[in-house]
């Protein structure tokens, strides 16, 4: 499937490309303002690695951090491929939780440590690597290449949907190759035909204009901390349904097919429980993990603060408090109606002596891509010959806001979402990480793509018999 | 009420007394482990004092913060007095929010600013204070005195009722005065009679061993803040009423009488609505707000933490959430009592998948004494000659847990619960500051006390002409 020297190649240069998503790796692309500098700096570090590879690409400012885009057409009857990856990462969190500072990549135990080596910098990185290698011994692609690298995809991708709609006619491909997801299992890579969707807040309540003492003045002035308690703690039941008037109006229910075929695919609840430092699973009821985690709506606040909690303070009432929260989405829910009953909700539950304010932080639509396309199927050749194993087909339970996007504006259905880490890497997570097989094997895996949808256009094209370049 | 040259002492010395202040204030005795030093500082500048006014006292430690107790006994036939104050602070807060910093006391506009000024070491100095101008003029005071001095107030006198019950009759008294409490207003200086009561608790649950993707994972695997908000959210409801099974099973309701008092008060509601910064009162149902704030119990979520709400990250499921969060109660609930059943909901409500850990942190009982006692006669006297008005006898919202200690303990009746400063000093909050005039008034107030006290036993014991010393 791919030319022997190629492969070779790719084999090879394995401690080079590691030292260079290193490199990569040490700018600390956060996706908050203060990073602005170093997103910025990981998008110039990207756009210098293709023009030496031969692209022609720029930088595109959005409305949050810059969009690399590049391209090299060398074939006027060959497909066009565009991959897409993102550069910026997760903030690190707890620092003390690293076992290596989470910008400083550590090469352990057969896996590289640092913050985005999975999610998603190593995964843009292994698409580069691998475009570096047939170049390298080829001189070309088998096929025209485009990189779509987000800078925002942490926060949602606010300023993408902008960009795609401006330049459609740009970034129009035959197929889209998005690798911002894990395998199934460390044994099972995987091709997800559902994205979750998404719609996320920042709630703020606002209280007395100072913090006071609540021995003197509680129980007759509003507490925000209370109020933003009461706000969010009946959104979800004991059973794990979401309260909310409205909320399930459009979900599409589970068909039985597709229950079957999810309760065939092996799922190790054990030792996922351990990985995840849980007695049990918290499901909605009536559904299983697999089902509640791909499938359904979920409710979750991510961060709450009010008060001096940490210092232990008492017998206050704070100004505010606020959380940053949020919905995951399934078909066919729309992000702008549940933000509006969830608004609607917000206002039924918030006492009328505090003042709550509610930002929608970003949205970002739920998809199913159709399982039967052409590429697909190349996706799955490519990728049992990369893993030595069938991809299982499945939903993910994280949204990529940017397949949604593609789907929908570039009106293209041959779109494949996949990914080579292990699900046990640690995402959003301390001690991030990304095994040197996987990183080698999604090499192999992205050349057999490229090679295989080249030559799957050439058997539709043409009568001559494909040329078998395994 | 007072000898004219400790009178003229008291106001001559005003700077000298601020500087000393100052240098009092400056030390941050911060009832918190990391300032154990400070707040042990705090007790030996107190005992450097005390010695050099020719009392005897030492530093007695506790399970928590060290307790200064001395005495001077100059009679024979004389009533004891013990005064009580504290010398630990509140944690300052956010400094930002601070116009000078809290431990660099500042004087501008008529008042001393600094964490402290007010709760409780300007009022602790003040009696230093009046005693030292008293000392100086007269070589002795009227009346014999105990100086009992907490450093652990401010996280509800751990281990002061220990320290009592093994120094009871070192302790013995006729009569204690408390300056721990704020006037009324600005312009009604007030004698508490009835102080509520107080249980806090932190709890803390914990899900995933650490953070996880709840992209990836949301939907299956417990949220230890939605956990949490699930707990606490629905403690109050929208009526300002506990939804804890049991807890107003003591609650003594308020008897037409005090109501009708409580309403006979001044009560300027928009003035304190605009110190507070609040649009409205958020009462209990059917109560004012001065019935809510002192004889009602209350419910205040202090702080709460979980996630990075800070740095805006979403998509997490956090490994743990927690909260401070404490419980104002009235005559006769028990801590204990509520402290059961508020254990008994919590378990109720807390997801089998998460774990939860309930801490007590401190408790205290409510308490009333008596209005008609001969010391709080010689109190409102002493108050109407310092301030020039006549206290208003008031029930306060803010517990202060010695007086029920001392009063249980002590087996006496005989307690004055007072305090010199303004309730818009911003106690527990930044920027608190105590009015110099208050200052001045508060250590003529003391000396009125200590010379009416004095006077009245000469009266009940010998048939002699009271002095008239004023």
């Amino acid at each position: 499937m791919i030319p022997g020297r190629v492969l070779d190649h790719i084999y090879s240069n394995q401690g080079r490309y590691i030292e260079e998503l290193k490199a990569f790796l040490k700018i600390p692309s956060i996706s908050s303002p203060e990073h602005a500098g170093d997103v910025r700096k990981a998008a110039e570090w990207i756009l210098d690695r293709t023009k030496r590879l031969g692209f022609s690409g720029r930088i595109f400012e959005t409305s949050e951090n810059p969009v690399v885009f590049a391209e090299i057409g060398q074939h006027d009857d060959a497909p066009t491929l565009m991959f897409y990856s993102h550069y910026d990462v997760q903030p690190p969190g707890d620092l003390e939780n690293w076992k290596t500072p989470p910008f400083y990549p550590d090469v352990r135990d057969g896996a590289i440590y640092a913050r985005g080596a999975a999610d998603d910098k190593g995964q843009l990185f292994c698409t580069l690597a691998t475009i570096g290698s047939v170049m390298a011994i080829e001189g070309k692609l088998p096929l025209n290449v485009k990189l779509l690298f987000e800078g925002g995809e942490e926060m949602g991708s606010p300023g993408l949907e902008k960009f795609i709609r401006e330049h459609i006619e740009q970034l129009k491909a035959d197929a889209v190759l998005i690798t911002d997801a894990p395998k199934y299992t460390r044994d099972i890579p995987a091709i997800y035909y559902g994205l979750r969707g998404g719609v996320a807040f920042q709630i703020e309540v606002r209280g007395p204009s100072t913090d006071i003492h609540s021995g003197m003045f509680g129980g007759a002035v509003v507490n925000p901390i209370n109020a933003l308690t009461r706000i969010l703690g009946d959104i979800k039941d004991h059973r794990g349904k979401i309260r909310i008037p409205g909320f399930y109006d459009h979900v599409r229910d589970l068909e039985e097919w597709e229950r079957k075929e999810m309760a065939s695919i092996p799922f190790d609840g054990e030792t996922m429980k351990k990985y995840l430092g849980i007695n049990e699973f918290a499901t909605e009821d009536g559904y299983t993990p697999m089902e509640s985690m791909t499938a359904r709506p979920a409710f979750d606040v991510n961060g709450i603060a009010g008060g001096y909690y940490e210092k232990g303070m008492l017998w206050s009432i704070p100004d505010k408090a606020g959380a940053y929260l949020s919905f995951l989405l399934v078909p066919d829910q729309d992000p702008e109606d549940v933000a509006r009953h969830f608004e609607e909700y917000v206002h039924s539950r918030a006492p009328e002596e505090a003042v709550v304010k509610l930002s929608k932080v970003v949205s970002f639509d739920p998809v199913i891509v159709p399982r039967s396309s052409k590429v697909i199927r190349v996706a799955e050749k490519a990728i049992e010959y990369g893993f030595g194993r069938k991809p299982a087909m499945i939903r993910s339970g994280g949204g990529i806001g940017v397949a949604a996007l593609i789907r929908k504006m570039l009106s293209t259905e041959n779109i494949v979402i996949t990914g080579w880490n292990d699900p046990e890497d640690n995402e959003h997570a301390p001690n991030e990480h990304f095994s040197l097989e996987n990183f080698r094997k999604g090499m192999i895996t992205t050349a057999a793509f490229m090679y295989g949808l080249a030559d799957s256009k050439k058997r539709e094209t043409t009568i001559s018999v494909a040329n078998d370049t395994t």
